[in-house]
């Protein structure tokens, strides 16, 4: 290898490593909290109808879309932007709102691809561990970073924070709040009305989990007019191809779907923890479509993920501080379920 | 409006203008540099065989696409990146490459988006001017900046470097050279045996206009082995969806789709060529799926292009130096090339 081009920050990179993607379709896929179930069928017919438009560029700013989100959260059209994905808007928000050098906020655990953004833009992370109870720690209060960021539901751990907490952080702060909502929809509560009532916040939702299309890469931000019209300035002209964009808005516009489809996760999800429960798991409150637990009897996690993968069932164990004797195991199908508590008993078993 | 909470380098940006997408489709619609074709019938099969995997996170490295443009151009998968277009590749050269304070060189007027992105990421410009036969400027070779774009053909004149002239400018350059080729499956000669003869060239493509895919976002870009695992780490972990990368992928595999489809377009764009220049035209030599022109008898550019609008006819003006007595004309279907040419004989005898 010869001269080495890439800036330092890039350089020393290790880069974010996304869950296992198999290529084969034998595993019971729990690793990476995709939805079981299809999206709407109305996703489909859109993007059929866009099949002789293919040639032409879409919609800079996908409105088709944005107006669907608009509607959907009473608020306007001014107010969203369209990601190719949600990671797309964290990206914009670091690019946006962070010099090289400066700082960004975060409580720990939580989704690692903060960190990986923070490092590609040469600034610092700042992450803050999470309370004992998973309750916001004291010190991200009034923290001087220029932007921080909140999974809410938190990833790994599917724990919820109120909405009131969420205002009191950003009142505390003088930078930005991102709240990473792509887990909201599984939720009891969310924070959308502080993107609209709270001049700093930002609040993204992806269509990957609870709209089944993990497939199109469609994420969305909410928050004032200003901000929005910022974050676009920076965006790729045509970030949003004209599929995702029209199946986006099908998929948004079937509140109904919508609605079954998350009802019967949420259904799950208490029944899988429920279970978990009488082998003597230790489960902590979810609020997303994946639980994070600790198997019974000290039997380590890893192991247990190790037997599970050798039964063809995938789930996801972070070497991480405080999530490292546990599983995240997202929310599949009834039968999927079964497999993985028959899996469980089995493994259980055998000590 | 309350705080400004952005970067100093956004809030100064004014941002990048696309082409006009018009809403209704009454334009003859010759602004953008779309093809006037359709896509391989391969590709809507393609498209649709994802329809039950929509669900489904993508595969993160669209490896479908990479193994169809490693076979057409003769490479090794790992000199291969797909990006959500060929822009979201520019981008990622540019955070790859270049720190805040540092210069990006390129020869003007080329494509404007350069400049854009350049100052997202608190970079400053240094655009050298074309020779006077549009030929490469003396000024460029050897320039200290860690990264020069060349557009290759360029827009918007269309005009075409040989090979051997942009091999002594990367040979010339300490940092990056990203050859953009979003025209070259229009053009008799292209840059690619440098993106892997030269540790220091990347030729960016883009499916946009050759393949009839503008409104599928996808491009890829070709270079060394090192160099393409450095813009892995920095591009989002699913950056294209599983719509578009098979979409893509069939779209490469179809060749005797691409030499007929592009056939036709460099066909048109020698007769349109011919009878502007009956007209009293000038027109540069054109190697891409668009012509530069100067209308004859001191009609202002900016006029005639006023005057096509009114009859529905969308070209394109640019308001900048050494290309504003010109409009650009995208190569369109021949029927459209006809209605261009009747309205143009209107507009020149109403004089």
């Amino acid at each position: 290898m010869g001269k080495n081009y890439f800036r330092e920050a890039v350089d020393r990179l290790a880069g974010y490593v996304p869950g296992f993607q198999p290529k084969v379709r034998d595993f019971v896929k729990l690793n990476t909290n995709e939805n079981p179930y299809p999206p709407s069928p109305a996703v489909l017919e859109a993007i059929r109808a866009q099949f002789d438009r293919l040639r032409l560029y879409p919609d800079p700013t996908a409105d088709v879309a944005r107006e669907q989100v608009a509607t959907l959260h009473d608020v306007a059209v001014d107010n969203v932007i369209i990601g190719n994905g949600s990671d797309e808007l964290l990206t914009l928000a670091i690019r946006a709102f962070v010099e090289a050098g400066e700082t960004v906020s975060f409580p720990e655990p939580t989704y690692s691809l903060y960190e990986v953004l923070v490092r590609i833009q040469g600034a610092v992370n700042r992450p803050v561990p999470f309370a004992d109870d998973w309750s916001l720690p004291e010190a991200l209060f009034g923290n001087d970073s220029p932007l921080t960021f909140l999974a809410n539901p938190n990833a790994p751990t599917g724990t919820l924070l109120p909405t009131d907490a969420v205002r009191k952080l950003a009142d505390s702060l003088d930078g930005m709040l991102l709240v990473d909502e792509a887990y909201a929809d599984f939720a009891e509560t969310n924070c959308m009305t502080l993107a609209t009532e709270c001049g700093n916040v930002i609040v993204t939702r992806s269509l990957s989990k609870s709209y089944s299309l993990a497939g199109l890469r469609v994420g969305f931000a909410v928050a004032s007019a200003e901000i929005i019209a910022g974050l676009m300035k920076i965006r790729d002209s045509y970030n949003v191809d004209r599929l995702a964009a029209a199946g986006a808005a099908a998929a948004i516009a079937d509140e109904a779907h919508l609605e079954a489809n998350t009802g019967r996760i949420r259904k799950t999800r208490a029944r899988l923890t429920e279970e978990l429960a009488k082998l003597g798991f230790e489960t902590l409150p979810s609020q997303a479509n994946f639980v994070l637990t600790r198997p019974p009897g000290g039997l380590p996690a890893k192991d247990y993920f190790d037997a599970l993968w050798e039964r063809l069932i995938l789930v996801r164990w972070f070497d991480r501080d405080r999530v490292r004797d546990f599983v995240r195991i997202s929310i599949g199908t009834d039968e999927e379920t079964d497999k993985l508590l028959d899996a469980t008993r089995e493994i259980l078993g055998t000590r």
